[in-house]
């Protein structure tokens, strides 16, 4: 069974939240008096919560939230701009805050455990890149969505990446090169969210994704993000062969036996990794 | 021309029906009773079919239909399970199956002839693959779709290799972490088939694009379907000289000739290799 | 600041017009008596004039417009035509030309400069791929697109590069095996094209596009479109460490100071290389 509800210790000051409940981790970005801006502290707190989370087997999916009118607003661009005066004009802080971004995006693809966001408000640059990177999103009516860098001379050349591996090539450009505002039925359209939701209710929508992933049994969730991702980079052939291989494998595991049996039996399974 | 109408010789308990007839094949799964599942049989038939027709000059598209009220339910559930206790808990029957699956599904996209579904009621788990990987699908209005194996614990990783070719990465994600149904219109909106059309109507559908297509040069259409996968797996500029020289081979066949001066000299073309 | 309006001396009998003013380039295919079709004249004619104004800084965004009712109907068919006789039945010629195309397709590809294209009227095969190849593209209402080069023999193979790089499978397919046309609102709705406004206006809706682009920093556009298809072809890995380094040495430029600091300012920014 799951965990009970599990009141994760966090410092006063803490840039995230974590709420844990009934297999469901619910981690919210709560600076909104930055607009939950992707400072290099709220990088390290996502990114730690979700290294956390990845080992926790109690943790079946994961809404990834956040507190106040704004969803995200990218990068913090006074840290930035703190680090012009550095020796070397900032390049080595520049290239490490990037990677550091590239470590958050690519461990939200690669976690374990579904990440689906819930977004409310704005989601700017690499605000709108976590949407991207998650496996699912859901958004009220009013959020939107921008990657607006091309107006402050800096292309969000590192949000592209996850945007074009969300959504058309011209959706992309449009995006990309205008700079503009994409509303959330746009968003919809284009494919960058699943679901629009009433204003306000984007948490509950995420939720409601994450339990129904929770109930589900954990490691065939696990083995499908996994190969999601990795067959989707590969070509036809080589993705049957390696896709084929993991549903092997994913024959033989107890849930499949006991999720079949279930089925032809109607009953509902029992799963035993839980 | 194309030959006469053959009445295709099949066993009486044939899983499935073929229908040949003015250049093209209608291959129909014919197994109501356990909702076309993709049986051993089942699989082996559409195969041996497949490939039959890959040889027949005379078949320029085919339609992959379904009796009954269910397209296809994916694999046999009962004859996976039957071999949970050979020597090795199944492990070398359910390779060899999941080889003969993708054997299939490569065998559609491989097929000399564009295939085109037509979908009336549910297409789900290795039911919904097929409909990924024909080049063209019709869905009745009443069709339904969806890869469920994460309900019974057993991820849909195969089904996900066509299904991510055809849809948007969020969409793809939502059906095979969900597994709930998708209705044909929202189908339609992501992708997945190209028509809706009214419940009923689905082969009639199919069989209009099919026809559509028998009416051309087959030579072009052949080289074009090969050409279509192969390039799309390239870079820009492999893609570009690949398809570049299977263009100019086309430009020396003499059927483009034909299709040229006809247009030029607005006249019909006669298509020499029919 | 830009260079004043040039009015660029063309032949009396060019096939192509450029307008250049305002940071804005507009490329108009000039013959609409052929129904603007790439010949070896026009395409020679459009890579020469992207050619030159890759080169020019004053030039920020391109705009791909055509005289006349159609925007372009392809290939000059009469030319191809009128090589069959050649020793070798055209061969050499067809691969020529070929090449050619390929040319101008990755040079709006690899442009500095974003292309948009403004479409009226009919874009079919060549054509059609020519729309596919810009960044963006504005259609107007009864803009209509097709690759019909199946109804003659003759498959669109390479617009099928472009095309494939811009919409779903299974709607390139449905293009490329049919032949028939799709109109302005279905190319949107598949996302061949960006905006669908009145007809008549795409040259308008276009331009608006290219003035939104010409205010912004030359040099994050140039980095940022270049990347764009640079990382659409890498694994995910691969391309967050490109655009990373990209992104970096984009923070470094001036124009990125600049803008940062005028948005913490709350200011206008002032782009220095203009």
């Amino acid at each position: 069974m799951h965990a009970p509800h599990t009141a994760v210790p966090t410092a006063d000051d803490a840039f995230t939240r974590l709420d844990n409940r009934d297999g469901v981790a619910c981690l919210t970005l709560a600076r909104p008096s930055s607009r939950n801006s992707l400072s290099e502290r709220m990088m390290a707190e996502l990114t730690t919560a979700l290294d956390q989370l990845a080992d926790d087997k109690d943790v079946r999916a994961i809404v990834l939230a956040a507190d106040g009118p704004a969803f995200s607003a990218g990068h913090d661009l006074k840290e930035i701009q703190s680090h012009r005066n550095d020796s070397d004009r900032g390049r080595a802080y520049f290239e490490d805050v990037l990677r550091r971004c590239a470590t958050l995006m690519t461990r939200i693809v690669r976690q374990p455990q579904p990440v689906i966001a819930a977004v409310e408000g704005m989601a700017t640059a690499a605000g709108c890149q976590l949407v991207a990177s998650c496996d699912l999103a859901v958004a009220g009516a009013d959020a939107r969505f921008c990657t607006p860098g091309v107006n402050i001379g800096l292309f969000c050349h590192t949000p592209m990446v996850a945007l074009t591996r969300s959504v058309g090539r011209k959706h992309a450009m449009e995006m990309l090169l205008l700079g503009d505002w994409v509303k959330a039925e746009e968003a919809h359209r284009m494919g960058l969210v699943n679901r629009v939701v009433p204003s306000g209710e984007a948490l509950a929508g995420a939720m409601d994704f994450a339990r129904q992933i929770a109930a589900k049994s954990r490691v065939p969730v696990k083995l499908g993000k996994a190969a999601f991702y990795t067959q989707a980079e590969m070509g036809l052939d080589d993705a049957y062969a390696y896709a084929s291989q993991v549903m092997a494998e994913n024959m033989l595991a107890r849930d499949a036996d006991e999720g079949i049996s279930a089925m032809i039996g109607k009953r509902q399974p029992y799963w035993e990794d839980r």
